[in-house]
């Protein structure tokens, strides 16, 4: 298997810490060999996350001549897959659900709406503990499990009813959701941490236990966090607490996400470059010219671009892109953690009350060495301060088992395996998990995203619908592909 | 706009009947000249309905050369939409909901996500009325909705607690419904009027009420409808009540299900052949030749047929289909009907027990004329005695308003539209929902229908997910147009 430049695997017992982890996204990522590239293709995409295979693969299907360029030696963008102990360890997005209709029809395409797996922590019945983390001393305690869920559905159902109809009225169509751009005005400016001070009759330790519960929502702090966003991932599972949790945290790609990645870049017929960064792109009118910062010069009459737009400002466009996409930056600088134990532990959803390393930890599955994966979530901060792990594995393991996984099952870690999104130059933060004040701004990126006749903007950044997730990638991909082919073909939709 | 032979309009006032009905489905459905005709295909695609126009539209995508063959004037299939008083009247499946991943991709490849019309019904508070219809005066009672809808909750949740788990235990992926065979096959004997007689506790008017209610998942009486059939649309919608029938009865498209299947055709570059009926489909192995009723004879090198289950045997094949295509029927032999009333009547639901002209009564609408748009379901019953209000809508019309209307309302029809799905030709019934004993045979139907190397069989009659839905047509015509490109080009999914 090929290795990608990207993830980290610190392994406890030798104290060695390996980085670039062998993944199928990589050994997928083969480049068209220089010599039989064209001088001008009818479509460049640039990204290869579901987004731009997607484009890719729908464009080459017809027939025109596409090129696919990729900064990273792999594909897949915010999602790639590590086997390790024979586990599909997930470093970026990770759960599915038939409840996300891009995706799952997918899914149907390449059959496998049986090959799921599932993570234990919501597909079983599972402990919760609560770190309430308010003093020194505070550990972890394990909570009587109907006690906390009939807890967590008082408080959401609380959190949620801003218009005294459960928070209904203001996403009328998850997947239109400006369709009441009244409403999204008016609370624009509310963030998780306000609104949650608006509540009454709690106690601490309940705001403290939904506090934690809301960041599994995007890991921005309560105080950047918007309330719409939080609201809007709710709507979508129907306003079912139960049900986003399963649609967000329990099924997965049993052959893990660089698979159908794979799946997808497989029926691609076109060219491709990968390992090359985008530096510029000149419209000419007509004609588009993308430079590479290895010295290459590739045109095309249609670009689609699917670069994350908090890494959009890093390429020159000429002329410029519409302001909103290079100065909003999503603020989910969070990180992902994957934890082996050495123990066999029960299903279990840890909750650490900040400040933390850790703020959420889920058991996912049994390891073949008799351990057991653990998912864990360290909380955002400013990009300035976020996850940096790497620079001491041991002490930040130390804090984890510390604070978040109960004394009582004596489980130690043996291995750490994460990737930094936030100081990855193709991401820059995690999936998009929109700040305060900034979701009805994405009503402009949303309208702004078809720059030119020539060039498309695509990204799960601001899809509509599952925003930030490979829905929303996928249905991005798909549409931006038709955009082109109507732009070339005067093709109607 | 153009006339289809399909549908009925009967208006009251003038006692007149029109037969055949002005849609965009007819308008869009152009033969292309027999002069201009290939002599052979790469793929031809018999049937016009969702599956059957997503197939095509897939294949012409990639530059293959597909003819579409329609026995209909119209495309849509068992769907089409009547303009009447600017109002979409559809007279075939209606609605559509974003947990319809199929659906729902094509919807966003279109850009009608903010594009929806509601029902009344489930998208308003509604009154609801019950007649028990158990003597000659029994006359519709409204009732008060929070009981009404607390005794349904409480009555839902028994009925399909067969397991002691909610029932499940039996689909644990409701995309891939037989992956727990031994369950289907326990229950596969199990009928919704069986089931119902286990249920104890319950008061007679309690159970009538549950027996209309179960209707509206497929109008096959109880004694024939699958118990699995009624529960897997449960699963389909998360094991919550409000949320299937927010998702089988609430939402429609503005423009009526006639402007999506032509938007559909409109991608489509095939020729089309519209009005005539295929006779025979002769594989000769690497070619197929197709015999229409007309005489005219086509060969492909693929065929996609996606006509319903219950009029396969219509069709010789040589060599001939596996048995289980030819021999199963599906049983839902009821109907649909809209009334027009001539006030404004609240947003309602009306259910009349057995037997009765129309068992359930759902307020959609108001019309441009001040009046009311009402949709109801004529029961099913055997094929020999169903639903035929067009012998005397005069009759009809005085039962369904004498039997399903509040009295107070004071409200007339003025109008009545209906398709006669039983005795079409082409559908010979409504939407698959499979019967008693049934639900487990479609496995065979599932794993048989790629019947040869050069021919395909696809339908929403057996597809996994929403089977006998849209959804499920979309994905069956995906899936088929995939197959036959990966025959024409050992093309690898």
């Amino acid at each position: 298997m090929s290795k990608t430049r990207d993830g980290n695997h610190y392994v406890v017992d030798t104290k060695t810490l390996s980085t670039g982890l062998s993944s199928l996204g990589a050994l997928a990522a083969k480049s068209t060999s220089s010599d039989s590239l064209f001088q001008q293709y009818d479509v460049v995409v640039i990204g290869a996350g579901y987004c731009g295979l997607v484009a890719a693969r729908d464009l080459s299907i017809t027939g025109k001549k596409v090129l696919l360029i990729e900064g990273r030696d792999r594909i897949g963008g915010r999602t790639f897959t590590y086997d390790f102990l024979q586990h599909k360890v997930e470093l970026g997005g990770t759960w599915i659900h038939w409840g996300q209709p891009n995706l799952w029809s997918e899914i149907s395409r390449y059959g496998l709406e049986q090959s799921l797996a599932e993570s234990k922590v919501f597909s079983e019945p599972c402990e919760v503990s609560i770190n309430f983390n308010d003093s020194d001393n505070s550990r972890p305690v394990l909570r009587d499990v109907q006690t906390m869920k009939s807890t967590m559905q008082r408080l959401i159902a609380a959190y949620f009813d801003v218009d005294g109809q459960g928070g209904r009225t203001i996403f009328p169509l998850p997947y239109a959701k400006m369709s009441n751009i009244s409403a999204v005005r008016k609370y624009d400016n509310l963030s998780v941490g306000a609104r949650l001070q608006q509540l009454v009759g709690f106690t601490q330790q309940e705001m403290t236990l939904l506090t934690a519960n809301l960041t599994a929502f995007g890991s921005v702090p309560p105080a950047e966090q918007s309330f719409l966003t939080t609201l809007h991932y709710y709507a979508l599972a129907g306003y079912d607490y139960d049900r986003l949790m399963s649609m967000i945290g329990r099924y997965k790609l049993a052959a893990g996400q660089s698979d159908l990645a794979a799946r997808i870049l497989g029926e691609y017929t076109g060219h491709a470059i990968f390992g090359k960064r985008v530096e510029a792109v000149n419209n000419h009118g007509g004609v588009v010219q993308v430079a590479l910062a290895s010295g290459d010069n590739i045109t095309a009459r249609q670009l689609i671009c699917t670069v994350p737009v908090n890494c959009l400002s890093d390429i020159k466009f000429t002329p410029p892109l519409p302001p909103q996409f290079t100065k909003v930056k999503h603020p989910n600088f969070g990180g992902k953690i994957i934890l082996h134990l050495d123990k066999r532990i029960p299903s279990w959803w840890g909750l650490v009350a900040s400040p933390t390393p850790v703020d959420s930890l889920l058991t996912d599955k049994y390891s073949k060495r008799n351990g057991t994966f653990v998912v864990g979530f360290p909380p955002g901060c400013n990009p300035a301060s976020n996850f940096r792990v790497v620079q001491d594995p041991e002490t930040f393991l130390d804090h984890v088992q510390r604070l978040g996984v109960p004394p009582s099952w004596e489980a130690r870690p043996t291995d750490l395996i994460w990737h930094d999104w936030n100081t990855d130059e193709f991401s820059k933060g995690q999936w998009a998990s929109w700040g305060t004040g900034q979701f009805g701004s994405l009503k402009s990126l949303m309208e702004g995203a078809n720059v030119s006749k020539e060039i498309t903007l695509a990204s799960a950044d601001w899809a509509d619908g599952w925003t930030g997730f490979i829905d929303g990638a996928i249905a991005q991909g798909r549409k931006s592909a038709l955009r082109a082919l109507s732009r070339l073909d005067s093709y109607k939709l």
